[in-house]
């Protein structure tokens, strides 16, 4: 059953009605849970289509949920998910049916699992790669407290790449847990998983057991006994079916291997999975998957729709053409996912800051041959496309492999090259040892272009970008800058790159005020703020992203006849510009620090530890993220909720000079 | 020619003396290198004797060094040792010989490569595992800008079992990249290495083939074409010889697989090394060493000879029975290498702070079945030898992978056990990403006992433990103490650990003041600090490990007349004990941090937070380690530089007394 389109009325799904939970599913007949799965998918093309989100992930894993609930004794059996924006079709089948539609919205679903929302979501997944580890101290612990709980993660071929699911498989033979680790090869990542972990699941896709199956749609696993033979027979059988040896990776770590099955076959995998729930030790179960299965343009084109923006209600697309509108239903994208899929509105759209770093890599790269660009699987992501298409050489996607990524540009750097490391905020906090001893330490010319820093919206706290400031001021010889918009971004990544030595750029997610860039603008000095209006009594210094707010609520505060205050974008988070604190420090009496980041340790805490040092006394307000996660919600709701919008430091403004006059 | 003593005067080296650099090296014939590997031992054997330092690693590759330096046109060609500590033959080779007497002391050679130390330590290393990535980055870039120059990466069968290195070797695969791997495989890491990559390593050394190697002391590659058809003949060669198949793993991701060979036999090594040096894509050699070869005490005991103290000299000894004084000379170990061969000192010496949270946690287990122990191939370091021994069920050495470490805690917190993460700071910037989606936004109950926070002397800034307050105190939900003696170190262990939740323990290397442990003190308070002497116009806000500077500080600021200090020993770094702080900062006229960790960011930045926060304008200074790497030295000479001593801390207070009386 094959759709090709979004469905924008709710569909009849009377067999799903009937099993809201897990214990009801397995009350079905096998022969019942095909259709299951055709109402399932259409269920969730539907809601995914009213909400935005994550799509062709879950698409691709809908009949391997129904097999994992129907074998498992869900939630006492504990199902892992790596990565997880592949369970949307977990969350339907564990009673969150009816909340589908609040998904990525305040006080709605979260897009991945977390503990706090089911019992069956039993390890919130933002990052992937997680899945085996967390699973392995599961098994664990049911080994250590008696319990007869069964385990299995699930992760894909893409997160597969990082490291720590290698450190996890091979302690999971070493303890010779009781595990099933499924892995789910959709045959890539967010972008392609590469690396030759790739290669090494080339080889297998060609070979002809493989296509074997795929043609035949043959069981691989057939009438496979239980019990004690198991895991011999089943290498008896393997090693007849299999010429290429496919599971030769896993085996020479100690894992027990098993397939390629076909992972929409719901006999197939029912069965399998039912017999290895059984087999005792390390078990690894390869199931072959298509992401986007069962919608025909996601099939098509799998990285664009990783997912999809949601659909303009009827009312609002009347005004479109009939042909469009579809187009834009098709098709839309979510601005996470790719840049070659966004929709063209009528009118232009300001540039994301991801497209303003991949201009202007594009145009260093032009000018300098000593440019090489690295990214760990977020090529669409980072906005490195263009430059992907236009200086292959010199560009390096090297997988879900954050460590490697920051270690590998170290060794271009000691060779007189000049690499850019364009990861994400929260990403960077993987490669992080890294950054310390192989670039800072070494004091390196690495430049790395901090994407998603600060909030991010409907992805949530796994997701946020809320502590690079903070962890990475504290490292010597690093310099960092924190540009207010895109004609900003430009030049401070300009200038951190012509830097000698290791450089941050932190910009935040999605797009900013629409500010012109003009390549010929003067090179912003390292540590040198700029004066944007000068007021008196309050100062407010603008770290970042916030300017347009900040600028709003300083008009507020004169209208409200609070304060004039001066604003200053201080662009760099260090080095601070100290003669523009120090005059700041004598002429006002509050300075009012604004980031997009945690107030612990970041850039106002780096301003008040410059006045403590230096023996001032005026007053000092940070505004930022307060010490709690912030939960997901759209951009606007969650500057709101931290007090970043106009009128949150309007408040805290307001409140600090009231609290002063009072004398406190 | 096994020495079975540490020589205890220079030898005489004749050969080595005629080659101070590589380059005279190559001009010896093949014939002549077993007699200078002989000469190297023991002069290897003499200096680390003289100085103390890392020295079965050094001991185990002095072979494969002379081999390496011998086939590739070194420094031109890049070797890339992993983890530094076995360099010093490699130090010795090139051109510092006569530096050795200087290692790890103050202005001296530093333990590990540096680039700025010689052109010949092509990238510094401190951390396991990052070789190939840095590698990998140097071949691309020889590529890039067509140099000829050959690449190698030198690593541990311990080290590979870390994801980056996995990591890098997917994308040397993808890449093709001309390198040559050498896993020198000496069956050990620092602790037992342990994971399913061990078990694989475990089936090569019992395949027949390499006991026939072991054995016979075969040629495996002889005579062996060079040229184009070297790896398809290689390959025949391998599958004929060698019936297990050891290549498995690293054939699998795409490598060439060459081995396994007698990593003591110059002749193998040299032919093998030169004819894989000119073959084309990514090249795995696997090299059997034994570690501490060539001499007998640290052959039978690899893990306590890991590393040395420094032999006392003659005159010293010369009071002692001259039979303890040889076994002094050949058992002494080094502190961080192990616990179990310290030799007995006549004054019982002060606990090791890693003891004494190995006591703590013995004592915890004994109390709680739901403590679960877990070390990254740190079992020895971290003292948790009693315990791995007690409590073998809930002991987990997961390799070195620290990654997985903190998500398999994790994963057990997620059953209700309580797992204990054993982690020096320095290695936890390794594990950070985990630690803050996987525990703490999920606010699940784990507790990390972080060793080595601060300086660690010696081993230097790789090692240095600098950072952990600043890259933890801004992630919601930890807790975070910072004992200030030993019997704090036990109680405040037990109240983290009593704590619901994530929660940190922060301590030093070595001894600390020797204070009593009374495993019945009442249990700290979470975020109370407590206050230990009442004095008038400064507080001392004392967070860790220097308290004892602090006291003697405070003592001669009194005896100086420049002021009478409060000092509080604040036990929490997160949550601060505000209600103590309002009481200090309404009560003095300047607040004095101190704390062995950087100061940006740190314990005194969460102070000034919350003195902005709150409106407080009395003066605050910080002291702690500036913005820069600290230079490997003795502790005390450490602690000197950064005045982190009694001098420092009155030298501090004196100035910024001095300065705020001028009326700034």
């Amino acid at each position: 059953m094959m759709f090709h389109e979004i469905p924008l009325n709710r569909p009849l799904t009377p067999l799903l009605d009937q099993v809201p939970t897990p214990d009801k599913l397995r009350e079905l007949p096998v022969d019942a849970l095909p259709e299951l799965a055709r109402e399932l998918r259409e269920f969730m093309l539907w809601s995914t289509g009213q909400t935005g989100g994550h799509f062709g992930a879950g698409l691709g894993v809908i009949e391997l949920t129904i097999a994992l609930h129907y074998v498992y004794n869900t939630p006492q059996d504990r199902v892992v998910w790596d990565v997880g924006h592949q369970t949307y079709p977990h969350k339907i089948l564990t009673g969150r049916k009816e909340q589908m539609l609040t998904m990525r919205q305040q006080d709605g679903l979260a897009a991945f699992p977390r503990r706090e929302e089911s019992p069956y979501d039993t390890f919130g997944v933002g990052h992937s790669s997680t899945s085996i580890s967390a699973a392995l101290g599961m098994a664990r612990a049911a080994e250590l407290t008696g319990s007869e709980r069964k385990v299995v993660a699930v992760i894909g071929d893409g997160a597969m790449t990082a490291g720590m699911a290698f450190e996890a498989l091979n302690d999971a033979a070493h303890q010779n847990a009781n595990m099933l680790v499924i892995l789910n090869d959709n045959q890539m990542s967010i972008s392609n998983a590469v690396g030759g972990l790739s290669n090494y699941f080339s080889r297998i896709w060609a070979s002809k057991s493989y296509i074997a199956l795929r043609e035949g749609g043959k069981r691989v696993l057939q009438s496979m006994p239980t019990a004690m033979n198991f895991v011999r027979r089943t290498e008896e059988q393997m090693k007849t079916m299999v010429t290429d040896a496919p599971g030769a990776l896993f085996e020479s770590i100690g894992f027990n291997y098993v397939g390629p099955i076909d992972g929409h076959n719901l006999d197939e995998l029912i069965e399998t999975i039912a017999n290895l729930s059984e087999a005792k030790g390390p078990q690894l179960l390869h199931v072959f998957t298509t992401k986007g299965k069962g919608f025909a343009p996601a099939e098509a084109d799998p990285i664009g729709y990783h997912a999809i923006s949601k659909i303009a209600p009827v009312t609002e697309r009347a005004a479109e053409p009939a042909a469009k509108a579809k187009k834009t239903a098709a098709s839309s994208i979510d601005a996470t996912a790719s840049a070659a899929h966004v929709v063209a509105a009528v009118a232009p759209k300001p540039k994301k800051y991801s497209d303003v770093f991949g201009d202007w890599l594009c145009a260093a790269a032009a000018k300098d041959l000593r440019l090489v660009g690295i990214t760990p699987a977020m090529c669409e992501g980072s906005g490195m496309v263009s430059f992907a298409a236009q200086y292959p050489e010199r560009y390096h996607d090297v997988a879900i492999a954050e460590q490697h990524a920051v270690t590998f540009a170290a060794g271009l750097a000691c060779e007189g090259l000049k690499p850019v490391v364009a990861i994400y905020s929260t990403f960077l906090q993987r490669g992080y040892d890294q950054l310390i001893h192989d670039v800072a330490l070494q004091n390196l010319d690495v430049t790395f272009a901090i994407d998603r820093a600060g909030l991010v919206g409907e992805d949530g706290p796994t997701h946020a970008g809320a502590y690079d400031l903070a962890f990475l001021r504290c490292i010597p010889n690093m310099i960092i800058a924190a540009p207010s918009d895109e004609a900003e971004c430009h030049a401070l990544l300009e200038a951190a790159w012509q830097h000698q030595g290791p450089s941050a750029v932190r910009y935040p997610r999605g797009t900013g005020t629409g500010a012109a860039i003009n390549a010929s603008t003067e090179l912003p000095a390292i540590g040198r703020a700029r004066t944007l209006r000068r007021g008196v009594e309050v100062a407010i210094l603008n770290f970042g992203s916030r300017l347009e707010a900040v600028a709003q609520a300083a008009d507020e505060l004169k209208k409200l006849g609070l304060a004039t205050p001066t604003i200053v974008d201080m662009r760099w988070v260090k080095p601070l510009d100290e003669a523009c604190l120090v005059e700041l420090a004598n002429s006002h009496s509050l300075l009012v620090s604004v980031e997009e980041h945690a107030v612990m340790g970041g850039a106002g805490s780096a301003v008040g530890e410059w006045l403590h040092a230096n023996g001032y006394h005026c007053g000092l307000l940070t505004i930022g993220i307060r010490d709690a996660y912030i939960e997901h919600a759209s951009p606007v709701q969650m500057h709101a909720a931290c007090g970043l919008d106009r009128d949150g430091i309007v408040r805290a403004i307001g409140e600090r000079l009231a609290r002063t006059q009072l004398g406190h």
